[in-house]
């Protein structure tokens, strides 16, 4: 019997999601106080990446009603992390399907403080997010190629995707379980697939797991056991509906020595148990209840908003005479 | 690729722990429609077994200060369950280390209610568990031997276990991570250990886990694909420190029909929401991180009952200073 968990692999990289994704909860409204606070815990940390938030357009999305790090211009970007004088490199969000202006909104890498553009799309954006890759590694950056809700494709879909992804100069490709459906033996089939489709191109696999079923962090190991060398977190688990992998878990998990675990417990001392009053997230019953049904958050986002938030039993009798 | 995930084993057997572990958290001081309400729950969700609690000496626990699940005397069992008459199997668990006095306590199988008494022990124990183990059986019931803490014992040690309890009339060996500390590959070598030493006894092996490092679904999942057929969750969750595998998660995954998930979500709803004004359990910061550190998550239940229960950063400095 071998016991790899007491080693590590130095290749494994890990980012920082918690102002991307978890600013889906609150329109990416956080004060500069919490981003900062994140930055610096993610430096102390040893995180590798800190992902700040979207690329989004102001066409599609009213400035009014969102949050800076819905945008991340860049002297919103410079006001928290100046010019990023430290190790972490710094991470945004570019969504396929028209959401971006990539082409006008992201600057030559040179007058960014940006290191890595991670485009993200659903199935049928891939040749529209392959044109976003290439325009991103045009212009200087890492760019990643991120294929959401990948628990809803069928694996012959997937093996074309990756054909396609594995000409392009995407660095990473990232298993994404946007509605937290995915089982263990799920996460194995998928990594090992990726890994298959990019064997040779240099690319790697990465994981970003949601908590819906509380396997966001079994998942994150999973695929780590099986190869993924990039992986997602987030500081307390936040993000939308059930949350991310923890970062906390995380960390404790890997044993490489660079990564710090007492930077995160006292940002979530400090800054997640006074914003968990106003902000939830978290493997909550509808949730739990869209993920066995590998079906979108959003109807669980809605019903913890509506009047009866508690009563799931009401919630799952919706949601089966909907299937 | 194969999806063994969408199939199932008929073998595999749930054991509700709600009451007994759950009654860590209040001393089994449950009211008697809770109780009522549970055993109704497991018989329309199709469970196999419910533990309903312990037969704890009364000379070593003082009654007055313990609801009567923690002594499950036959008249007691009766109030909430008659003569059970449903296929669902009735378990209590009896303790080792001189906490029961089972010679006189467990009555001869034809005068009880009871169906299975589960032995636990610590491993320095197991002398003295074997003896329990034939004293149930000698009486008629089946019996399984529950070695607690594995995650704290050498392998060698528990090879000379196993040895010792595959020649016991013990029906079922239990791996119990009683810390919530043990990651995947590590289940997944202690189920396999656990097969080889007891191949050919016709004995199953079980999977008890807990949620420290929100695992302990994973957990039970990753012992079921090595082959334990004999699985512990609790309703939502519950159980002492960060709780146990979560039945409604659970049941979500096995694909047996016979498994119905409607009566647990209406229990959570009816139940389990206005229990959790005043009860606490799951994977809290303090449950996390002696999770981590493989420890008994006591010291995590008492910052939890201090004054600053919050302060997950002063309590990992402390547990980090006292290893």
């Amino acid at each position: 019997m071998k016991a790899p968990w007491i080693s590590y692999r130095p290749e494994i990289k890990v980012l920082d999601a918690t102002i991307r994704d978890g600013g889906l909860i609150n329109s990416h409204q956080f004060d500069d106080g919490f981003v900062k606070a994140t930055y610096d815990t993610c430096v102390r940390a040893g995180v590798d990446y800190m992902e700040i938030g979207y690329k989004a357009s102001k066409r599609v999305f009213a400035p009014d009603q969102f949050g800076d790090w819905k945008f991340c211009k860049e002297d919103d970007l410079r006001r928290i992390l100046g010019d990023n004088d430290s190790p972490l490199k710094i991470s945004v969000m570019a969504d396929a399907g028209g959401k971006t202006d990539y082409k006008t909104d992201i600057l030559p890498k040179e007058q960014s403080v940006i290191d890595v553009v991670r485009v993200a799309c659903y199935i049928h954006q891939i040749p529209e997010a392959v044109d976003m890759i290439k325009d991103a590694a045009d212009k200087g950056y890492e760019a990643t190629c991120n294929i959401m809700a990948i628990s809803t494709v069928h694996e012959s879909e997937i093996a074309e995707a990756l054909d396609i992804v594995a000409k392009s100069p995407a660095s990473t490709v990232v298993v994404v379980d946007s509605f937290g459906s995915l089982y263990q033996e799920q996460i194995k089939n998928l990594v090992l697939q990726y890994q298959q489709a990019l064997e040779g191109t240099g690319k790697e696999v990465g994981i970003h797991a949601h908590n819906n079923q509380q396997l966001a962090f079994a998942n994150t190991i999973e695929a780590i056991i099986h190869g993924a060398n990039r992986v997602d977190a987030t500081l307390a688990g936040m993000g939308r509906g059930a949350g991310n992998c923890t970062m906390e878990l995380l960390l404790g998990f890997l044993r490489n020595p660079k990564f710090k675990l007492r930077p995160v417990w006292e940002f979530i001392q400090q800054h997640v148990v006074p914003l968990q009053k106003t902000m939830q997230w978290g493997a909550l019953p509808p949730f739990v209840i869209t993920g066995q049904l590998n079906q979108h958050p959003r109807s669980a986002i809605a019903w913890l908003a509506s009047e009866n938030p508690e009563n799931c039993a009401d919630f799952y009798d919706k949601c089966i005479a909907d299937v």
